[in-house]
C-alpha cells in the first residue's frame, strides 16, 4: 500500500487582488542596481528574511545545491573589484567603435559603494551524482541556484533593497578570493543595499544599449515560429 | 559632456508591510506541482501576465534570450511525455535498491493533465557574439532565462496557478518535437494550470525523498566555510 500524504495537500489559499498586484509590481520595478546604494548597513533581521526567501527556491531533486557568502570585509571587496575591473578591461577590448566608447561609459558594479555583497555559488555534489531531476541535464543544478537568485532579488525589492548581479570577472578570480573550492560553481556576485531611487527603465535602456523586445515576437503557439496569431 | 539620466531615476516606491508579504507568501507557498492540476483552460489575459512576468526577468546585457512555446495540442504533448517516459525509465535505473523503488513511486511531471505546457528556450546569438555581461560568463544568457521562468512560476502562484517543472528528457527529442533549432536551448517544459491544493512543504520532503537544510549551514561569512557565529 502507498502511504498517504493527503495530510500535506491544504488549500492553495487565493491571493487578493491587491496581494496579486503587489507580486507583480516586485517583478516590473526591480532593477540591476549599480550607482544608487545608500550606505546604510542591512538589519540582520533582513538580510535573513533575503536569505530564506532564496532559500525557498525551487531545486532540482530538493538539492538545495546553493551556499551564500556575505562579504561585508573591504579588503574581500576591493579584490573583487580589481577581479572585476581586469575583465571590465578585457570586455571593453572586444567591442568596436562606437560601442566601445559606450561600453566604457557604463557602470556596470557596485561592489565597493554596495555594504554588502553576496556571493552565490552552487556544489554539485551536495547529494552524490546521481540527483533526481538532473539524471538528463547536469546544468539544472546551477538553473536551481539562479533561481535562488530571482527570489531574493524580488524579496529585496518589496524590501526597499537594490540588488545588482555582477557577472563581469574570471570565475577563478573570485574563487581564489573566496577559498571556493575547485568542485563548486560561482554564479553570481550580487551588490546589496538599500536603495531611494530606482530607473523607471532598466538601464541599459536609458542609457541607449539595448531596448525592450516586443514580447508578442517572443511567443509561439505549439512550435518554434508558429505565431499565435 | 555624459547625457543626463536623472530624468529616469524615479523613487523607489516602498512596498506597504501587506505587500511586502504577499511576496514572501508567493515565494514560501510556491511548490512544483505534478498532480493537482485541474482542466480549466487558463484565460489569454492570465496566460499573458504571466509571460510579460517572465518578460521582466533581469537578462545579461538586456538580452531577452528567452522564446515561449505554448503548448496547447494534445498530440505535442503526448510526444513531450513519450519523451519524458523513456528518459524517466532510464532514470530509474540509475538509482538502486529503495532508492529506487521510492523514485519509481514518485510522480514527476503533469504533462498531459496541464491544460497548458510552456517550453521556455534561450537563444545564444539573440544579439550577436560578444554579450555586455556575458563576455566572462558564456552561461549568463540560460540563467537571464531561468531568472524569467522563476518570475513567472511566483506570478503564477499569485494567480492561483500551478507549475511544474519537467527537466527529465533527452533536449534532442523535445527540440525536435518543437521543430527547435540547434543552436537554442531547452531551458525548461513547464506544466501550467490551475490549482485549488497544494502541499505545505516540497512534495519531495513530505514523501521522503529528502528534507530541507538548516539555512544556517549554508551561509557563509566573507570566506567559504567561513560560519557567521
Amino acid at each position: 500500500m502507498r502511504p498517504d500524504h493527503s495530510g500535506s495537500l491544504l488549500g492553495a489559499s487565493a491571493f487578493s487582488i491587491e496581494e496579486r498586484d503587489a507580486v507583480y509590481r516586485a517583478i516590473s520595478t526591480r532593477r540591476d542596481v549599480r550607482s544608487e546604494f545608500l550606505p546604510d548597513a542591512i538589519p540582520d533581521d533582513v538580510v535573513e528574511r533575503l536569505l530564506t526567501a532564496a532559500h525557498h527556491a525551487p531545486s532540482v531533486g530538493f538539492m538545495q545545491p546553493w551556499n551564500f557568502i556575505l562579504v561585508r570585509d573591504d579588503k574581500v571587496k576591493e579584490a573583487a573589484w580589481q577581479a572585476f575591473d581586469r575583465a571590465n578591461r578585457e570586455a571593453g577590448e572586444m567591442f568596436n567603435g562606437e560601442r566601445r566608447q559606450l561600453y566604457r561609459s557604463l557602470k556596470l558594479e557596485g561592489i565597493r559603494a554596495a555594504p554588502l555583497s553576496i556571493c552565490v555559488t552552487c556544489d554539485p555534489d551536495r547529494c552524490g551524482d546521481i540527483v533526481l531531476g538532473r539524471t538528463h541535464n547536469r546544468r539544472m543544478d546551477s538553473y536551481s541556484t539562479v533561481c535562488a537568485v530571482q527570489n531574493l532579488w524580488l524579496a529585496a525589492r518589496a524590501e526597499g533593497v537594490g540588488v545588482g548581479w555582477v557577472s563581469i570577472f574570471h570565475e577563478a578570480d573570485i574563487k581564489e578570493i573566496l577559498g571556493v573550492p575547485e568542485r563548486v560553481e560561482i554564479v553570481a556576485w550580487l551588490c546589496v543595499g538599500y536603495v531611494d531611487k530606482l530607473y523607471d527603465q532598466p538601464e541599459l535602456a536609458v542609457k541607449g544599449w539595448r531596448q525592450r523586445l516586443p514580447l508578442k515576437q517572443l511567443v509561439f503557439s505549439d512550435r518554434w515560429e508558429n505565431s499565435r496569431d
